[in-house]
């Protein structure tokens, strides 16, 4: 396995917001001898060069894989799973392969199937726009974002290591977790607000079937609340489809609690609401200072 | 009646955020004769002062309003109520009477009651920000916003245009929208997400109970789903209090949006799940440009 990042050839395969913004924060930063893209479309693998996020692009994924010192896998959970089956024999011995799609377990699951030369390492950077596509690439995507790194038992050291230096060569913080410790948390911090605004959105809408003057009314608190509904669709299906359970888990607890708030609306227990309202308001103040 | 707005004295009762910005920005503009603040304490009064958002400040409520043109009541919405009772009395028969609460059924039911020479006209200006306390003003917090009145049935063409010059003085929008349907509107758009947000915050503080790893997962998407879980709670009291129908049918519709898609989510409907995002994805999309 090669020791300097420096020194390494990346392969990215996935050209879209993700996979462009990792490829232009490398160059940009001059962390790795080449970048290898990897895209489905002629169209993007050229708009890919032409953005500088790739020193070349090609359709052919096989040929790019096995050309690198390090492959990150960029794309949508459920793609990610079918490369992991198709390219991973293509991998060098001596290579990492990475991904970064947004839940581990099933991923983690399918790398377990690969020969056992292969050094897997997953990741998860918790950073994202709601445009998808390279169009929308930014070199400092990942800048400050905590990026999660889930090795396989079997993963070495020294690969986990060579993940790190590419993490931080992109101005991200790496943070080590199991995978299904992973699902859970991002059930609850990210899947559940994406289907939060998301019902919120369904039900501005409903309102606005027989009162539109509803959107006139939306101001900052709604944009805010209901940003994450215009999240890339694909992206968040596989998402919801491979996490079904921490989603459940976090859905079920936050209607807990929406039931609270409406039980005590109910019985006019203005003391009991306003403290639940007042522990939540503390919570959220003492955040994102 | 006065007839222009720059010849008016303009009392604002109530020197928080809302009071204390909309003092700043007439002054700013020299958009009236004098602002005359009422605070309940008199160090606030001196800030109002000193952040020039007033010409002058006193405790004396009754005093403040017996010199007005224009009276402004700037507080949570049962405040306001209180102080529709005790200082309508003392409004001069030619003066305009608002109040800018984020509710308006219950408020101009109570303006209902004050003797018919006083012009009424009420009001909800759909901006804000967490942070309350005239430390917090801005003199460009209404500048763009949408400003509800509600005038009553028998305010008169004259005081609800003079309204209108006030809101306009501040760079803001009115829209003149009957109370009940401006609650139920509301319900929807902006104390339906401050619901959410409490709720989702609640629930991630339960999960960190357990696993506080997940408040370093927390990136833009919670960050802004839960912002106005950070709200004053006192507002927000007042504002659940007063208009439990609206919040009510707006939280079970939401509810039933949630439970559409775990439902989706459970039988593994794909082609039904990605439709529902889609549409709430279009939806989101074509808003806020």
């Amino acid at each position: 396995m090669i020791s300097a990042i420096s020194q390494a050839r990346v392969c990215i395969v996935g050209l879209g917001l993700m996979g462009g913004s990792l490829g232009i924060a490398l160059r940009s930063r001059h962390a790795c001898r080449t970048v290898i893209g990897s895209g489905r479309r002629r169209d993007v693998c050229q708009q890919a060069v032409a953005l500088n996020a790739v020193d070349e692009a090609t359709t052919d994924a096989v040929a790019a894989v096995r050309e690198a010192d390090i492959i990150v896998l960029a794309a949508p959970v459920r793609t990610i799973i079918r490369l992991v089956g198709e390219l991973g024999p293509h991998v060098q011995p001596s290579a990492l392969l990475m991904d970064i799609g947004s839940t581990k377990a099933a991923i983690m699951q399918a790398a377990e199937s690969l020969p056992r030369h292969v050094q897997v390492v997953g990741g998860h950077p918790m950073c994202g726009k709601e445009r998808a596509g390279i169009a929308a690439a930014d070199p400092d995507l990942y800048q400050g974002a905590v990026f999660c790194l889930t090795p396989l038992e079997r993963t070495r050291a020294e690969a986990l290591s060579l993940a790190g230096d590419l993490v931080r060569a992109v101005g991200a913080r790496p943070l080590v977790v199991e995978p299904q410790r992973h699902d859970a948390l991002v059930g609850a911090i990210s899947h559940l607000p994406y289907l939060m605004a998301t019902a919120l959105t369904t039900t501005a809408a409903g309102v606005a079937a027989t009162d539109p003057l509803i959107w006139q009314l939306a101001a900052s608190g709604f944009r805010d609340t209901s940003r994450l509904a215009a999240s890339d669709v694909d992206m968040m299906l596989d998402i919801l489809l491979t996490n079904r359970p921490a989603v459940t888990e976090a859905l079920s607890s936050f209607r807990d609690k929406l039931d609270e708030l409406q039980h005590l609306l109910d019985s006019g227990d203005e003391q009991a609401l306003q403290q639940m309202m007042q522990a939540a308001q503390r919570r959220r103040r003492g955040m994102f200072q």
